[in-house]
């Protein structure tokens, strides 16, 4: 079996790697893919939209997936075999869209309008209240393309300095903490969900994970029943992440990412069978795996800088994933796994890697 | 890092598929790779023993490895930073040096003599005891190269049909079952030990195994001070195993392999820490990993013949390593992977696959 797959991320090589024990080949589609990409699998170097490279993709693989949402629309859209299927891409892409994609599905979500002129801001701000966010539609990720507004003022200012291009506003919400679920289904709706995880974010970039979340109680189910819907909807096949915002009252969706997921990371080792295993196992027709996470596990980017391998390898039930990339601010450079017992074990490991990651950076 | 590794099996892609994640680059050396390893690395296609080749691995790696022990010894005897040390591939190439090895740090074995000649059949029987076992000292493995003996007219046939090469004679143990430990050592001397495997063989060939061993009481504990001892005589670094006959009275050694073993892919799946990664961890220097294994997990062995990867990802809790190999009566295809809450469940899971490998065999 062959799989093509559009971008050359770690989560392009994180596929690759869960697609070759199951003896299926991988092609990678990017102009420039990381080191550990070109690793883990044959690399088409071209754009992500080049209609020579695509078309060759198509021919020679079984099915095409993408590992980033960014990927063209035009590149996917009538193409057969993509999955997951472009619609989730098209939603995805645009903020606006996915919040009334939510709202259609009867999924709550904070309050929201729409920003496509300077003239709008007054009124999308009356909406939904102060503070609130001024976030572009499309393109805006790891916290780039928002700002925080208070006033009209520095609304029409933020929309001048996002370029004027449409945006969304959001309201500030005021949750207790960052949830989010990762839902597998197959080409024949058999669907798995993953316990859901609990995301730390600093400067708008996932710093820590665990799975499950603590204390989650009916934040499961209800977790699943907005998942579960959204999939259905979208006759969807392959993983899908679904953010959420942990509130008093019913649970809010942020965001939606029609693909494999920074906070799904643990579940190489956490899960009975990986985010990445059964993303291949949806998208190429066949059956999927446990997502049963037998212990409690953790993970943390390495961001920026990278501790010493060796220093993070003495950390009892470490595993380290390096991406290979070259250091730079901000840049996801790896992350680390960490199991363990119970949660206080995988938290104080977690502290442990951290106040590494903290020296060295 | 960089990694190089003599032999191209599937041992050889998946010690690439661990060193991997760990931002370890990996060159393997191998006339005709497998499939399989061919995607998981870089590879030199050259012989194993060819010394340009060998010259080119030293200078680009920072340790050498491989993943059968029928390495020409001349290829790494000398050679610096080869790991394990190729004084233990030199014991293990031979079983003769190995019995007495064994012997020599107080392990024991199945009775034995050597046989070096037609006429040394006679005494070497006197010695053993009928039935017995008579095995060249060098290149076998999975069962080929040995013949049951009863009597000395046998036992001379059967020494002139193994072509007259130096043989050794072992008597044939009436083991309860067998068993096998595998263990790493790192390069500063901190020792992990697996919990020890059962293991079933059909026509000389592993067919299953489950880790840990059912009822294994102080089993664990003397396989452990077996394999312990062995590593600290060599000063080993990596990945030791031992094949074990359990017995009335203590453990028998049957014979070690100086690297990872097919009775050790469960860790894959099944530790905190596969045996891949804990002997790239050990031969490169850095600090092992955790050896725990969370609950009962098995291995079955697709010989000859794979079923339907679809029938095979239908059955809970499993995962499937194809090899990629044209099929070939004998040959090992690929491995299936079981988990399960408990060793009941893990066996049925078991049963369910090998329904189908013989259904389709």
């Amino acid at each position: 079996m062959r799989l093509g797959i559009i971008g050359g991320g770690q989560l392009g090589a994180m596929l690759a790697e869960a697609a070759h024990p199951l003896g299926v080949a991988t092609r990678i589609l990017d102009p420039e893919p990381a080191v550990c990409t070109a690793r883990a699998a044959e690399v088409v170097y071209a754009e992500h939209d080049d209609p020579k490279a695509l078309s060759g993709l198509t021919d020679w693989a079984q099915a095409l997936t993408y590992e980033f949402e960014n990927v063209p629309l035009e590149a996917v859209q009538g193409r057969p075999g993509v999955w997951p299927p472009p619609e989730a891409l098209r939603i995805a892409q645009d903020r606006l869209h996915e919040k009334d994609f939510f709202t259609e599905h009867g999924v709550d979500t904070a309050p929201f309008a729409q920003v496509s002129r300077v003239q709008d801001v007054q009124e999308a701000l009356a909406k939904v209240g102060t503070p609130a966010l001024l976030k572009t539609r499309r393109l805006g990720y790891d916290g780039k393309g928002q700002a925080l507004v208070h006033t009209a003022e520095e609304g029409r200012q933020a929309f001048e300095e996002l370029g004027g291009v449409p945006c969304i506003l959001e309201g500030l919400v005021d949750f207790r903490r960052e949830l989010s679920v990762i839902a597998v289904r197959s080409a024949d709706g058999d669907v798995r969900v993953y316990p859901v995880a609990e995301n730390h974010h600093e400067g708008g970039i996932l710093r820590w994970s665990i799975t499950p979340a603590p204390d989650l109680k009916d934040r499961q189910a209800e977790a699943e029943s907005i998942v579960v819907r959204l999939l259905e909807a979208l006759e969807y096949v392959g993983v899908l992440t679904v953010e959420l915002f942990d509130v008093d009252g019913p649970l809010l969706a942020n965001e939606m990412a029609p693909r494999v997921h920074n906070s799904g990371h643990q579940t190489i080792e956490g899960a009975v069978t990986s985010q990445f295993e059964n993303h291949v196992r949806a998208v190429l027709g066949l059956p999927l795996g446990s997502v049963e996470v037998l212990q409690p596990v953790g993970m943390i980017n390495l961001i920026g800088r990278e501790p010493p391998l060796e220093a993070l390898l003495a950390i009892d039930g470490v595993s380290v994933h390096r991406y290979v990339k070259e250091p730079r601010p901000g840049r996801k450079l790896g992350h680390v796994t960490v199991q363990g017992a119970d949660r206080v074990t995988v938290e104080h490991r977690l502290e442990q890697v951290q106040a590494l990651v903290r020296e060295h950076s």
